[in-house]
């Protein structure tokens, strides 16, 4: 099995689900190595972009990810990753999924749930 | 509210999932014409790296994808569609979602649901 990792310079996106319930927590970029290290760890890694380096989702605040299964896309061009989140929440603001706001018709964004957890207590001033 | 096109060259990924079911049909591209765009008809549309023009989801196969709301990320970098799916599917392989094949542990992959329509008779040789 090969992904098509040309389209993203070494990249593809990774969506990030929760099994029990279905709920989309983030989205991540993998490269070769983090995929084959997601694979053999059974915990989701990601390839930061801006620290260029693999990071393993939860290495700071311990809300990592286990992996319940993996999919790929059609196109061999994408992975949703369907997980086990061991945490309260997954995102670095404090929320359950990094998809906290909606984008409303007229452009606002509004908060759709309350925190779940103080960021400043888990990741002080790191982020993963 | 501005979203953050920065880093992957004008586009954003933008997730879709299907607002009844909590199911990730599929995983596509926009750029901020393209979101404009799902903004101002209530259907995705995204922008074909390919063919490098909008492309609106189910424009040949009649299979749109009409938004229930749209999600923004904490770092505002990417979309999540929360849809209602209009049609049998809405993979171009004529599966429900484009992720339906499971990467196994030793690096297989398997098909993890049935064909929802037959492709050839809906898309013949265009894909969108």
């Amino acid at each position: 099995m090969e992904l098509d990792f040309g389209k993203l310079d070494g990249l593809v996106p990774a969506v990030v689900q929760e099994s029990a319930t279905g709920e989309v927590l983030m989205l991540g970029f993998m490269n070769r190595e983090a995929l084959t290290e997601t694979q053999r760890s059974r915990e989701v890694t990601f390839y930061s972009r801006s620290r260029r380096k693999l990071w393993k989702k939860g290495e700071t605040s311990g809300h990592s990810l286990r992996v319940v299964e993996l999919r790929v896309d059609c196109d061999a061009d994408s992975v949703l990753a369907r997980v086990e989140l061991r945490g309260p929440g997954a995102c670095h603001e404090g929320f359950r999924s990094c998809f906290f706001r909606r984008l409303e018709p007229d452009g606002r964004l509004t908060q759709t749930e309350e925190r779940a957890f103080d960021p400043a207590r888990v990741y002080g001033e790191k982020r993963s």
